[in-house]
């Protein structure tokens, strides 16, 4: 598989949803397909210790978390990488300033209910933000947006990470982002 | 010419040395030589807004602005882009940090002499900050550590624009980053 053009793939969504397995997933198959696949993953992780270590989790902070990390997404994916971002971005307005960073946007809406969520609990942070022990928690004390048209539509109640991954690459065809072995054969088959 | 593999490109010294002007035409001549060539520069204007709004001219938000646009650069020539950054870094411990976010990096040193830049003054930066209507200006109120080791000098008071690109060229060229045409074709000829 080829990257056609550099793009950056943000996967929003309620923490717990499944945003980094998906993009790991993603990553692991573009990769194991092709070596030398141009691909980062950008998450609050990668960007804590040296791009947004003064940051709460204020309104004000997050915005300003999120502009970073789309301003970086949008330097690397300009240099035909495929950059992926499994970042919450609960509010609307942060998500239209992300995508105006970037030459190409692909906003994907990993989708699971609260309720969900809350009983998956993975990293046990739901439980304590419903004690009061985390503040502005995303879903509990703080709201979360949902994308009006994202691109890409993933509900994790009805599809694996597998199926979602496909999706996500079935899509990036269409779109003329990537191009598939078949289309490469034919391309040749037609040239030879 | 052929980028061989992606590195950052630091270009200190104090303001007015003629970094910008240096990182311009050894992009253009690139550029010129090969469209494709993967390129950025990286200076103060391109991350002020979005990576950088928040900071000062303290020591300690001088330290954070060269971490930013350091990592930021480390992440893009991660991807093989030779990134240039025409930033002054007038501290020896913050350019030794910089160094330390990419895979490979190179010190230019563009050296003029606080005379020569008082008496270029281009910007009228220096007239402002002798009169002390500009605080914390390196060179005058404010310390530059000369470095000490940098892989490549320039002394703009010797050598032109033009030669110092050239420098910068065959420093490239001998460290394996840059790949000359003289290189490709007679490799081509072996294999032919």
């Amino acid at each position: 598989m080829k990257l056609k053009q550099g793009l950056t793939l943000w996967l929003t969504g309620l923490s717990g949803t499944g945003k980094s397995t998906i993009s790991e997933a993603l990553r692991d198959k573009l990769i194991k397909n092709n070596p030398d696949f141009p691909i980062e993953i950008l998450d609050g992780d990668a960007v804590r210790e040296h791009l947004c270590a003064d940051l709460s989790f204020s309104k004000k902070d997050r915005f300003t978390n999120i502009e970073r990390i789309a301003f970086l997404a949008g330097k690397i994916s300009k240099h035909d990488v495929l950059v992926l971002v499994p970042v919450i971005a609960p509010y609307q307005e942060a998500r239209k300033m992300a995508r105006s960073l970037s030459a190409q946007f692909v906003e994907v809406y990993i989708k699971t209910s609260i309720e969900e969520v809350i009983k998956r609990d993975v990293k046990g942070l739901y439980k304590k933000a419903i004690a009061g022990e985390i503040k502005e928690f995303t879903g509990i004390s703080d709201p979360y947006e949902e994308p009006e048209n994202p691109e890409i539509l993933i509900e994790t109640e009805k599809q694996s990470v597998e199926e979602s991954v496909d999706k996500i690459i079935d899509y990036l065809i269409t779109g003329n982002y990537l191009q598939s072995e078949e289309h490469q054969n034919k391309y040749r088959a037609i040239k030879t």
